[in-house]
């Protein structure tokens, strides 16, 4: 029998070349926001439905990540990118205006990390050397489809989340950069019943504490030996039952942990439980986390990135929500 | 500058250890019937929604991947899949059964063959030695979703396309077996500004021109050198423009070409211009070109996997349709 571990060393070193950020105004106005490239004053971004709004800020996303190294789309040996629309179309018509080769991804709110693996091995296996990720979220558009148009103004309960207007855009490759990806973990979906979309974070909090057991117990390390465990939307109430379910296992994670749908928003922001969308961990990750790496004031950093794999008519077919949680770590390079 | 080349050869090789297919009523009873492994006799298969129905067949396909090599879900390392339904839920609610690390990929009807290069790079890049893909489409629930119900009895022109009912499922990795997966080419994603959805085979027969002449130009080959190129599912239409655009460029394909969407159902079934899908592709070839391979009648043949990366929602709003086709090349080994 192998001993088969699932926890990826990229052997090939596989560096945060550059990364741009771009978020709507309720993220801007948030805690984190002024560590984001670009900030939308309106969640139309000027045109006329959600679904270009959210193009055009991931656009933006992606030319704050050419330009600050003055790159050009020919630079790049690949594109890999997805998001909450039906069909990732957002993504596809992105793909559309580079010219790069494309691999469309889908992992629900957890897709920025599985960018960043698929990334990670495709610089490892030697068919690319620099990787551009991408993958965004938008409210008007993740309401109108997965719920009700905003309009409707729904009352929801306070386990429910407020979807991220965001996009996050990364380029992976072989340049030396101060940011280096040094592992990944691809999640197993678990799905322990949940079927009402409201308890999101009660959905996904156990495929995140099986993704970081799974990571502890494969590298025999413990959570003190991160600067950083950071969840990707579980949000107040999901973050609660992610501690709830590591204890029970005899893993304590307090001081060094936090969620980005908890740090998007201040007290002051109605956002019921907290941020939740493929936006949310982009944003966060790349925008305030790579900020704080790079100020080093954080060193050593793990991000679990979570995903819900429901749709609308999963939720009127009263499907169970089968969830995932990928894991990679960033590490800040020298002092 | 660097010569940047796209096609990738796959330097650990990479095989078919096993595949499996599964498809509904009128497929099975198509010219190409006898070579599926499971045909279900109801559209439905004894589910209550088409998209249990289309779960339970691509679970039937992955079984048959699994038993024909007595495989248990434990020999897998990693499992790629993806399907049509909004957010690739039938994949997801599959991935939830297997326990096994998952990525979620969407190229719309180019999936099957996104995930054998995904695969491939996994297993080069040392991530993984035996990895289970999947895709599938369902007529019902495609009609549905993308158009009206099937139940609404649409009139449609003859350039329209039929959705193939099928999964396909299939094991790449390094046990040595007679087809080896050698080369892949991930598409760029190439819109001519189509934006009918019953003109699919025009929309994507530019890309799939586009991957074709790119692999030839890189790899100074010629349409002569392939037993067989096929394309995934451009149909009657688009195959008849894909050799026009192939002919601009001077590179006849003829005698050995053909195409899945055209190859999978008789002239005396009423499916307009051909088949189409997630499943079309992953059938065809998982079932009819391997059988066709391993009894020697075929010896190197070139995917070329279309899809029409369009949704419902963009299709309302008068967008035009961004396409992509991604190629890989599958050989016989031995006499």
């Amino acid at each position: 029998m192998v001993n088969k571990k699932r926890v990826i060393q990229f052997k090939t070193p596989v560096y945060v070349e550059e990364r741009g950020t771009a978020v709507g105004p309720k993220e801007g106005s948030g805690p984190l926001g002024h560590g984001f490239d670009y900030v939308f004053p309106s969640l139309l971004c000027g045109e006329k439905d959600w679904q270009t709004a959210e193009k055009k800020m991931t656009e933006k996303a992606i030319t704050y990540c050419l330009h600050k190294q003055r790159l050009k789309d020919n630079h790049l040996d690949l594109f890999i990118a997805g998001d909450l629309t039906n069909q990732s179309t957002v993504s596809s018509q992105i793909a559309r205006n580079l010219h790069v080769p494309f691999i469309g991804s889908y992992s629900a709110c957890a897709t920025a990390i599985e960018n960043c693996i698929v990334a990670g091995m495709w610089i490892n296996g030697g068919g690319a050397r620099h990787v551009l990720c991408a993958s965004s979220s938008h409210i008007g558009g993740c309401e109108k489809q997965f719920r009700f148009p905003i309009e409707f103004a729904q009352q929801k309960p306070d386990t429910a989340q407020t979807t991220v207007t965001g996009a996050g855009a990364i380029i992976l490759g072989r340049h030396q950069s101060m940011i280096q990806m040094t592992e990944g973990l691809l999640g197993k979906v678990i799905d322990l019943g949940i079927n009402n979309p409201y308890e999101l974070g009660a959905a996904m909090a156990p495929a995140a504490a099986d993704t970081l057991l799974t990571y502890l117990q494969e590298t025999e390390q413990k959570p003190s030996d991160f600067d950083l465990i950071l969840t990707g939307d579980l949000a107040r109430s999901g973050s609660e039952i992610f501690k709830k379910l590591l204890r029970e296992h005899g893993v304590i994670v307090s001081e060094n942990y936090d969620d980005c749908g908890v740090m998007m928003y201040g007290t002051n922001q109605q956002v019921l439980a907290g941020g939740s969308g493929a936006g949310c961990c982009a944003t966060v990750v790349f925008g305030h986390i790579f900020n704080e790496m790079l100020a080093n004031r954080l060193k050593r950093v793990l991000i679990i990135a979570t995903g819900a794999l429901h749709s609308a008519n999963t939720v009127q077919q009263h499907k169970t929500i089968p969830c995932i949680a990928h894991a990679v770590v960033f590490e800040r390079r020298g002092n």
